[in-house]
């Protein structure tokens, strides 16, 4: 290697090399950020982010969703992807924020569950189109008055902003958004990572819903709607004070419109009454909480957040949840599974870090057309969180991992992987702790772990009791085959012997069989209910003391 | 679940719930992308963030680096973190760019390789300190003519912008940069994945850097300067036509000067000479190539690059590498692990993806200091992409992979990760193809794998060696001592029967004994390094079946 010499270079000269880069830029540069990594799941992302605006924009008009999702392969290989909802429409000088601008939108930043958060995807689609193939994305949609309005949709990367050509506005009778994008590099297949996938998962945790697919090959896929009610709006909620840190305090102090910290904290938070507004300002004597929220320093939010931690709270509302609820998460299993058999858990929401509600729905499906698509008798774990499917980073996952710790051997589910089954669950909260970069898999919390192992065991102890009649119904019919085989000819002997009609007794004998097998059934069930709740007592208390001893 | 009725909601409801958030808001809500994890690793990061843009002042600057990383825990918990360089410094009107606004830099998008690339990092721990301690991050820093400025940066972040506090400008006698940043929700230890071991690792594969880290009990460790040869700047280069896509292509035919697109072709590609475009004209007989690039139409790009790729060019330029050298890293290797045996590969370049250079250098150390820090006889392997350390997601890394399926027990390695082992690899080039988002692993491409592959063998090949010597070494030495002691005996009795003097039989007979041994350790390495190159070659023809058959 030459040697380098010492010469000092002047800041001036490294001065004219500084450049501003725009974010658009820095996604075109980093899209394995937003999960364009890979040619398969590239488009699954694709689909995902216009059916998750899509399910979003028709839940905020109160419309049943109708969504049509077609996938086309060009001839020049590109693959063109519509989708249209029925939505409210995006509002006409919003059409370029939406899909042509990062980092603009509705949900950034909202306390309210929804589906979509970062105001990123969409606009991502169009910027990934964009530097694939060079095309805009089209898009036409409702934007009241009867009026609709057709436009092309680019961004200027440079600049991050939307570029808008061909604006066509006209009276038509149609509502809802459609947008067709051409894509390259990437592929469409019916794996576990493609969009197939992607979508029959989505039917199963949104049944309001009705999914039409188009496929390459033109096949179509119809996942019905399930039922006809609209979920409940969940309401936009205050944080509870176990929920923030020093830097949201802050935040929140910044634009808060309250005239002392005190009513500010009284008033903007969840369970923050004016009796704990008295007990934390004996707990931080030296803050004064009758100035202006905007003098708050960052100090005293530090103390502030501190004391909330130590003081004792009701814990927070629920009903800024939006589960599926067990009728409806019912209705749509049963509709898109047929299972021989079907357990759904039922529990109250749950709390994690002490200030954040959560529930998990869970089910498992047996039989029917539960199972893997496209393998015979190949079991699946279905993972949701606020309704969307997590197809990727099983690895990391808290369901994954609730799923792995369960001894499924106890249920007679031991071989589940290899079996007609399907297992299902849902995790719902405003926060919820997503690993690493892709919102593809939440966080192993214990808490979280916990409640899912116990919302799934309880299923599995239902299914196991199933599988167990099954077998024990199977036993039972073969003895009674061999009972029935020579009721003919006892009942013969007894006429003989007794003079009875030989008819009757062959009546009566088949009527104590058929009632001896069915009792033998039903109390050989109680017992084994009473068997597994047992154990997983046990193996409860186990997992608690494995916790402790991880520490 | 109440039902929810169709009220359809106009767009103008929506409309004003439209909002634009800055690049600031996002990644402050979306720590995780950027390596933000877990208290170790964020500390870990900002670090790395600090250090690798003070190497790369230092080696714009030509001067020999000289860090100070020091590390404080203060009374409330939070960390402070200290860096200093010797390099040019910041100039004055860049200081907000460079530590308080996302997205700007020197770095992004040059064809150059860096450590870094993405205008982000120093920033980012800007606001990571100010959203977890709403602290300002002190900098003083030489900007030209004797002159230091010193002040306090934050970010706006509405609008990502920085803010400077505190402004002073004085004359003094410090080149370089120096950084204070406090920062909470961090943790320091000697782990794996601590600031102490990304800095070891840092000094080995920069031996041209004096690297001081003190830590928060306040023991100062020194990673002491291997060589004083500053390291050659990497040229910029021209992209080989192999390496681009259809996107590139239309950028550079956007910003091009050229006048026509023949001959932005022929003077903007590395490689591309004037019988080449006539070639890619015959092959694109109905595009222009005598229109300006800026008339370049995506299609006519998209048929361009693949004109590229069916042409026979000749491989890429390889200068644009800037490898540690074999000289510089084993001075590194000796200087910091001392080890008994240390075998360095020397291979040329290689070319992946049909026109990207790369470079392996691998080497492995056995005894001495080698392996893990703080454990005794464990074996590391140390993971680095342009001199930068790869502490985090091993799994995924295509060194990892390589590691993973050499057979180490033909190189008497089997255990290694029970010995006193080393095992180094740095991959180098100007696009290293990072899987996922946090730039902490390369992708395991099969031309990559393989490079790194044979490159370690070769490396083990003579540590295997060096093991056999070893254990035949202990072996001579038992028989020389058996030899040894009856030479006395045999002495006597030849003197007896020949009468030559004993003292002059006990000395033949000791020289032959050595000679002996010795020769038998020679033969036997000969032998042995044979042996193994004629397992190598099978093992090699092997790998080829399996990657066919895996196709």
């Amino acid at each position: 290697m030459a040697k380098g010499k010492e010469v000092v270079v002047s800041p001036d000269d490294l001065s004219k090399e500084f450049k501003e880069y725009s974010v658009a830029e820095f996604f075109k540069r980093n899209r394995q950020m937003l999960g364009y990594t890979g040619k398969v799941r590239s488009l699954t992302t694709v689909a995902h982010e216009y059916v998750t605006n899509a399910l979003d924009a028709c839940e905020d008009s109160n419309v049943l969703p109708e969504l049509l999702v077609e996938i086309q392969v060009l001839e020049n290989g590109h693959v063109k992807l519509i989708t249209e909802d029925n939505g409210t429409g995006i509002p006409k000088q919003n059409i370029g924020q939406a899909l042509g601008k990062l980092l603009a939108g509705t949900k950034f930043m909202q306390r309210q569950q929804k589906r979509g958060q970062q105001g990123i995807g969409a606009a991502y689609a169009t910027l990934f189109s964009q530097i694939t193939t060079g095309k805009e994305t089209h898009v036409k949609t409702s934007v009241g008055d009867g009026k609709v309005v057709e436009c092309d949709v680019s961004i200027d990367i440079n600049s991050n902003e939307p570029v808008l050509h061909n604006v066509k506005e006209y009276s038509a009778k149609f509502r809802g958004t459609r947008i067709e994008v051409e894509l390259a590099e990437v592929d469409y297949n019916r794996s576990t990572y493609g969009a197939f996938e992607y979508l029959r998962r989505t039917a199963l945790a949104n049944p309001h819903s009705q999914i039409t697919l188009v496929e390459p090959n033109k096949e179509i896929t119809v996942f019905p709607r399930a039922s006809k009610d609209i979920p409940v709006k969940p309401k936009k909620i205050q944080p509870h004070p176990l929920g923030i840190t020093t830097s949201d305090l802050m935040d929140m102090a910044g634009i808060s419109q309250a005239r002392k910290i005190s009513s500010m904290l009284q008033n903007e938070f969840s369970r923050l009454s004016a009796e704990k507004v008295k007990e934390i300002s004996s707990m931080c004597p030296n803050i004064d909480l009758d100035r202006a929220p905007k003098n708050l320093q960052w100090s005293e939010a530090e103390k502030l957040v501190d004391a909330f931690k130590r003081i004792k709270w009701i814990a927070p509302e629920t009903d800024a949840l939006q589960p599926i609820t067990t009728d409806q998460l019912r209705k749509s299993l049963k509709n898109l599974l047929e299972p021989e058999e079907l357990r759904i858990s039922e529990r109250p929401p749950k709390v994690f870090r002490g200030g954040i509600p959560f529930m998990v729905e869970a089910a498992i499906a047996y039989g029917g057309k539960a199972g893997a698509v496209g393998s015979e008798s190949k079991g699946e774990a279905l993972r949701f969180a606020n309704r969307v499917p997590l197809l990727f980073d099983a690895g990391n996952c808290a369901i994954t991992e609730a799923v792995k710790t369960i001894d499924w051997a106890r249920y007679d589910l031991k071989d589940w992987e290899n079996m007609p089954v399907s297992i299902f669950v849902n995790f719902t909260s405003v926060y919820v702790p997503y690993t690493g970069t892709g919102k593809l898999a939440i966080a192993a919390e214990e808490e979280i772990v916990t409640e899912i192992r116990n919302a799934l065991m309880e299923c599995a102890r239902g299914i196991s009791t199933y599988i167990r009649t099954l077998k024990r119904a199977a036993d039972q019919e073969e003895r009674k085959k061999i009972f029935f085989k020579y009721i003919t000819e006892v009942a013969q002997c007894l006429d003989e012997i007794t003079g009875t009609d030989r008819k009757q007794i062959e009546e009566k004998l088949r009527k104590i069989a058929v009632e001896k097998t069915s009792i033998l059934v039903s109390a050989d069930e109680e017992e084994a209910e009473k068997d597994l709740a047992e154990l997983e007592k046990a193996a409860e208390k186990e997992m608690v003391e494995d916790g402790e001893s991880e520490e």
